[in-house]
């Protein structure tokens, strides 16, 4: 359970040798300061869930499963922000928020099964990143321990902060392997009085992804704004086209107004459906096709068949470059004869390519991985990322390679200076125990 | 002109022996390396209007001054980004956009003055952070030239990223002590179809804050929300009573509804005016006595009086600390019988409390640094911090150490790991010859 996971598209055999499931920052400490001494890998662990095996034990080492670590340890209702432990589930904050009718809650919207820690430790994204941004823009603070046991807190609580270096943005997205987060201090924000979802069909990528940015181009304010095709949509009533689901939030006059103004986008883009929910139900039952299209996916695929890439071809490019890349990519799985299919946060120009196919076929798999790769460098090559939210993991690192270039890697790992010091990762984690062999090679 | 000024509440006599002119990236890291070489201190300056005496010269040293770095290099209409040089003034970047009929703008408001290298450096607010986050939230990339001239890109330029460590993020707000940013990409916003403007005095800070508080909690989208005391509001023709200026965006519908909720919780605080806009050349007129505050406070001055503190006096606190703090700190100034107004971004619970005394008095200079101290102790204890928006310059550096304590700060500057060697900082930057003297000493 700690080393190996069926969601991720990169699996190993490796196990790690132990796992501790540490109480407290305390507890964190100790442990770490043991590891630290004897050089044994330290791997922290939340939802699990990780899609780049993050959580994976390419040498071995000490799993750090947060279990015991799930408490909200405040709710701060004026001030707006929350402080928990990492193995929350943003689900359940979600839940406890509106049990105690606060009226408050934590924007990202992540897959179900993620947690606070992992959240932070990836740089979370989602659906409503196109509105509310990622998890970077919503941690105030974190208690973190380094790799010898020392304990940091990056800053106090205020909801804007100018007083030395940023510290919480140098560990949200560090996967790992600077520091073990154990506390953090969250912004929440306000519900919206109310919801609306569309779902519209356009007849090709290109029709709704310029219908989508026309949407953000005009400052329509959507609070999620995704974009799937056929094949994800296929298990479900929807036609088998290019689809794009938006989510409205606010006052129920402006909810009126903004999807009137979308509807005259998307009929100018030659949709000629679109079906808007009237009451909440009909809400969750159109927006759940988006919630679901993992497990629609699964089930689309035919005997022996393994989910061999899930998700992996998360990329981002700048917007302009969004169709572009969805089509070549889309194009090439064809000509490989993959079944592939496109989910994509279109306000962000981040979007995934979901690749099924027989994972004990060594040819199908070679196929697969071809295209991923093929995707990866058209992404960068148009200014883009090799990834907009799911991280480098062990999956990535020549991506990242390719993409940062030697000087800024090595910037990131060691120091290029001309006295040759290491810094940030050499410095912070000198024996390379925080969650070896993701993010960077040594 | 690059070692004094006026503006700034802290000033040196000390001068730069040489002020550097650069004209690009590469002459940039030319001059660092010398400077590296023959450990000469390097202040970057932009605009010059910091108020903390960031760009003064503690050291001597160099001034680099980037007024030949001023071009927009490129706007990406759809891509929503704009590529500029740090001297690039964030009013003429919106003056420009206007011109072509981009619909887009930067979305910082910071004084008329700011250029981007500064703001960045800062980490800048203003009165949009609000609604819309502080300069961090809208930085892309940068490209950095190091203490010994090594120049780094720190990412590509999709909206959204999760590769490798967030290098923009640790160089945004680190004030020019760990490399010189020579070029950034910055994202663009839509917009507003349509802006108004309101102003609401009310009997106390109390309710003032109270009905801000309530608006926030409520959720209603307002695009900025600003108290200023009777102080400031003085020259003008507005009631000498606390007051908040409200800004709001968006379709002329949403805009009706929005000001008419406002209204009912401005009202259900006692406030019997509501002031708004009906024209555009009404809502400068309204907006003008918050955008010149700083000149009203300039002409209440009497003759031989010097502008001791300006604005000195940025602190943030947790939002329901904001009235506490705005009311004591107001109380201990007319203790002292300072001459002390407020001015607030309300929704970020950062606020300014700006001094005017006779700065050739020293009882008077040791009673408003005295209010100054007590301002920045208090608002720490709240679990606040010294400076929401103005950074640490030289002004501040005490007060930084009183908020983050040892272990943060050496973690900072020195590795607090067991075998002691330096990390950020003290790796980055070696000889402190970037900016010394400013955030920490060595």
């Amino acid at each position: 359970m700690h080393g190996f996971s069926e969601w991720s598209s990169v699996k190993l055999d490796t196990l790690p040798v132990a796992v501790a499931y540490p109480r407290s920052t305390e507890q964190v400490s100790t442990i770490a300061r043991i590891c630290h001494k004897w050089r044994v890998p330290l791997i922290p662990y939340s939802g699990g869930s990780s899609l780049e095996g993050r959580t994976a034990a390419p040498f071995g080492g000490v799993s750090m499963d947060f279990v015991y670590m799930d408490q909200i340890i405040q709710i701060h209702e004026t001030d707006m922000d929350v402080i928990v432990q990492p193995s929350v589930q943003c689900v359940d904050l979600n839940d406890k928020l509106k049990q105690m009718g606060s009226g408050l809650f934590f924007r990202m919207d992540p897959a179900p099964s993620a947690k606070i820690g992992g959240m932070i430790s990836t740089n979370c994204s989602g659906t409503n990143a196109v509105c509310y941004g990622t998890m970077r823009d919503w941690v105030i603070n974190l208690t973190v321990v380094l790799a010898d046991g020392t304990m940091v807190k990056t800053r106090q609580r205020p909801r804007t902060c100018s007083a030395g270096y940023n510290l919480t943005g140098l560990f949200v997205g560090s996967e790992g392997t600077l520091g073990i987060i154990t506390e953090a201090a969250l912004k929440l924000a306000v519900i919206p009085e109310n919801y609306s979802v569309a779902v519209v069909p356009f007849n090709t990528i290109h029709d709704a992804v310029s219908a989508a940015t026309k949407v953000i181009r005009r400052g329509i304010p959507v609070a999620a704004l995704e974009l799937m095709d056929g094949g994800i949509t296929r298990p479900r009533v929807w036609k088998e086209k290019p689809t794009l689901f938006l989510k409205f939030a606010g006052s129920k006059l402006m909810l009126d107004e903004t999807i009137q103004r979308v509807r005259e986008i998307t009929e100018s883009h030659g949709s000629e459906d679109f079906e808007f929910a009237h009451t909440e139900h009909e809400q969750k039952l159109l927006w759940s096709a988006r919630k679901e299209s993992l497990y629609s996916l699964l089930a689309l695929r035919k005997d022996g068949e393994e989910l061999y890439q899930w998700r992996n071809t998360d990329v981002a490019v700048p917007l302009s470059r969004l169709a572009d890349i969805i089509v070549a990519s889309k194009e090439e799985a064809a000509a490989l004869s993959l079944n592939a299919c496109v989910k994509g946060h279109v306000g962000d120009g981040n979007f995934h390519e979901n690749i099924t196919c027989d994972g004990t076929s060594p040819e199908e798999c070679k196929k697969a991985k071809t295209a991923v790769k093929n995707m990866v460098s058209r992404a960068i090559g148009m200014d883009g990322t090799c990834t907009g939210e799911h991280g480098i993991g062990f999956g990535k690192k020549e991506a990242l390679e390719q993409e940062l270039g030697d000087k800024t890697i090595s910037f990131m790992i060691h120091c290029t200076l001309a006295y040759k010091q290491k810094i940030l990762k050499g410095i912070l984690d000198p024996h390379w125990i925080l969650n070896p062999g993701k993010v960077f090679d040594r």
